[in-house]
C-alpha cells in the first residue's frame, strides 16, 4: 500500500532507499507548495519558541491538492526553516526534488493515505512527550479538561480520550505497521506518542494540526504535573 | 435580566441562539471600538507569550461608553488576534455584527451588568488555573503576598482574600447563574476559577484587568509550588 | 539622616509625604537623566521577559553625577517603561518633578547614602524571591556555585555568602531602619530579600546591578529546586 | 604542549599570564574571523534566550582555517555580544589582539589540539548543568532517548553514553589536565560537566556544537525531572 510504487511497487520505501531516491525528473514547485511551506515555517517558529523541537528534532508536512506532500528536509532546525528546507514528495514518500526527506516520512504518508481529510501532520519532540511514556505504559487517558474541546469533534470537557504510546523503533516501516495495526483494531485517535521520542498529531489544515499540538502539549504537561515522573 | 431582550426578553441567550443571532441591522464600529480592540489584541499577545491561552482557548472583552461590548470572536487564537477577530455585541450578549461571539459571552455580560464600573473582562486558560482546582476544593485563599496589592482596593500584604472555584459546565447560562448566586450571597470577589478550565478576572480598564490577571497567575503559581498538585 | 531635609530636616519622608511632595520648582532633566532612564527601561524589558516584575511590581533607580536619582514612577509596568515613567528625586527621596515615586523610595535612597560607589538599585519581585523566604528563615546561604563570581568582589566558587531575609512591612521607613541596623551590625551584603515580596540588589552601574540580579535569580532558583518549598 | 610557546615554551598560560599577554604585534582580523564571530553572536542570542548563560557566564569559540581561534572576551554578556566582544587568540591561547580572553581559554585550546576536526567549542552555564552534578556523582548515563541521535556518530536511541562530571577548580590549567587525563584513559566523549558550573561541548561547526548543546540541555532536563535533585 505504501511504497514508491512507480519504481518498485512491492516495497515500502526503506530509510536507505529514501535517502538515495530520485524517483523521476524534478517536479515543479507550485505557488500552493510555497504557501504551504510558509505555513510550516511559521508553525516551526512557534513550536520552537516553546522548546518543543530541540536540536533539529521533529518534522512537519502538509498535503497539496494534487496529493503530493510538502515535508521538512531531514536534519534542519525546525525553528529556523527557510523555503529550501521544505521539500516535495509524492503520496508514497518518494522525493520529487532530489532532496532527502525525514527518516520518518512513512509515518506521515500512511496517515494521509488512511485519512483523506487530513491536510497536515506535525511531529514535535518535547520534554513532556518524551517523559510521559515513563509515567504511563500503553496509553494516556485525558478527561475532564476544558481544553479537550480544542480537538476536532469534541464539544464538552466530559469526554474521555486515549492517546496510545508505541515503543520507539529505528525501523520506521515496522513502526508504521504497528501504528496501522493499532488503528485497524482500535479505531480513530487524535494523536499517538512514541516512547522517549515525541508525538504525532494531524488536522484538516496546518492551523488545525497546530491547535491539536498545542492542546496536547498543555494536557501532557498537566498530566505530568499531576502524576509526577519516575525513572523507568 | 440577561438575554437578548429586544427579541425575546424572557430568555437568556443560549449557546445555539447566540450562534445564529443577528439581532438587527449591523451596527457601525466606532473609533472607540477599534481602540478597545487594539487593547485586547495587545493583551492577547502578552497573555499568549506566557502560555496562558493555548490552542484558541480563553476570551476577552472590553465595554464601550454606549454600553455595547467588544469581545473576541469564537475559535480564534488569542495570541494572534486581528481587528476582525474582535466583534461587537450589545449588553445582553446579542451579536451586533453578525459574527459568532464566544460560547462564554454570558459570563462577560453578567459581570458588566452587576458591576457598572467594570470596563474589561479577561478569561485566561493556563496550566496553573487548570491545576489549582485539583489542589483546593471550593476556594483558594491568598494571604501575606506583597503582590496582593496589585488587586484593586488592597493596600497591604496583610490581607486575606478568597477566590471561589466553580465546577465546569458546558451550559453557560447555568454556570452564569451559579456565579451570580455566589456573588449575591458572598459579596464581591476579584476573580473566580472554573475547575479544569481557567479563571475570570476584570477591571476598570483593559490594563487594570490585565494587571489582575498577571498577579493572579503569579499567586496561583506560588500556591501550586508551595502545596504541590495531586490527582483528583 | 534620610528625609527631605530642605523642608523638614527632622523627618524621614513618609509614604504619604512622598506622595504629595513637590519640594521645590521642577528641576530640569539632563541628558544624563535620559541616558540613565534608557538603561533602566532596557533593564526593565529584560527583567520582565523573565517574569520577574509581574503586574507593575518592582522598582528601579540609577544615581546621577549630581547626586540626584532617576527612579521608576509608582504603578507603572516595569516591562513597558517609557521615559515618562522614570522620574527625578533628590538624594533624600524628594520628588523633583512633581511625580509620585515608588512607595519604596526610601529603600533606594538609604542604599545610595550608605554606599557612595553604588550607581544603581534594582528590586525585582519574582516567584523565586517570593518563595525562598518560605524555605529559609533568616538568611539564604549560597556556596560552591561558579556563578557566585558574578557578584562584585568574588573570584572563586569556594565562597560562602549570606543573603538576609527581612519580614515584609508596609511601613517603609521602619523597614529601611531594619535594613540599616542589619548593615550596621553585620557588615556589607550583596542583596537582601523581603519575605513574600522580592529582593533588592545594587551595583556600580545599571549593568552591574543587572548582573547581580540575574545571578541571584539563578542561584535562588537552584536553591529552591534543591531544597523544595513548603507551606509556611 | 599547551602554552604560549613563542614566548615561554615551558609553561602553559596561567590565568594571570593570559590577562596581561600581548604576545606579539596585533594580528589582522579577517573576513573569516568576522563570519565566525557572527555565528558565535547568533549562537549566544539563542543560548541566552533559553536562560543558559546568565550574568556574563559561559564562553564560546570557533577555530579559523589558519588554526587561530575566535573566542569571547572575558566578562561580556553572551546574549548581547557585539563583534568587539569576540577576540582572536592563537592555538596556544595567546591573545593576538591585546584583549583578555576568558579565564577558561585553556579548556578550549586543549580540545582543539586533541581533536583536529573540531571547529567550535561552546560552554553554557545553565541551571540544569549546575544541578545535575548534585544528582549524579561521577558521570551521567544517557540512554534510550531518540534525541541522542542529535549527537555526532549516534544513529539509534538504543545507545548508552556517559558524560563525565569533573570537580570545579579555579586553577584552569589543573582542570584542563584532569580533562586530558580522562580523555587519555577513557576515550572520546561528547561533552563534560564541571560541577556547580556548567558543561563543555563541541562540534565540526558552530551549528554542530549548538545542536549538541541544545540536545544535552534537553537530556539533562529529562534526567533531572526523572530523578529529582537533592542537596549535596
Amino acid at each position: 500500500m505504501n511504497g514508491c510504487s512507480r519504481q518498485n511497487p512491492a516495497y515500502r520505501p526503506t530509510l536507505s532507499f529514501l535517502q538515495s531516491a530520485k524517483c523521476f525528473p524534478m517536479t515543479l514547485k507550485t505557488d500552493e507548495f510555497y504557501s504551504k511551506a510558509d505555513e510550516l515555517i511559521a508553525a516551526g517558529r512557534f513550536i520552537d519558541s516553546k522548546g518543543w523541537v530541540p536540536a533539529t528534532s521533529g518534522n512537519f508536512s502538509a498535503q497539496l491538492s494534487d496529493g503530493n506532500i510538502a515535508i521538512t528536509v531531514s536534519g534542519r532546525h525546525k525553528g529556523h526553516l527557510e523555503p529550501d528546507d521544505i521539500m516535495l514528495i509524492d503520496s508514497q514518500g518518494c522525493s520529487l526534488d532530489g532532496q532527502k526527506p525525514s527518516a520518518e516520512t512513512l509515518l506521515h504518508t500512511s496517515l494521509y493515505q488512511r485519512y483523506p481529510q487530513i491536510q497536515a501532520v506535525l511531529h514535535p519532540h518535547s520534554i513532556n512527550a518524551t517523559l510521559i511514556a515513563r509515567l504511563f505504559k500503553d496509553n494516556i487517558v485525558l478527561e475532564n479538561y476544558e481544553l479537550l474541546k480544542a480537538l476536532n469533534g469534541i464539544n464538552t470537557h466530559e469526554t474521555r480520550i486515549s492517546i496510545p504510546i508505541f515503543a520507539n523503533d529505528q525501523n520506521i516501516a515496522r513502526l508504521a505497521t504497528v501504528v496501522e495495526d493499532y488503528l485497524d483494531q482500535q479505531g480513530d485517535i487524535h494523536a499517538y506518542v512514541i516512547a522517549g521520542h515525541g508525538f504525532y498529531t494531524w488536522g484538516n489544515s496546518v492551523n488545525d494540526a497546530l491547535r491539536h499540538l498545542e492542546a496536547l502539549e498543555f494536557l501532557f504537561d498537566c498530566e505530568i504535573r499531576l502524576h509526577g515522573v519516575k525513572p523507568a
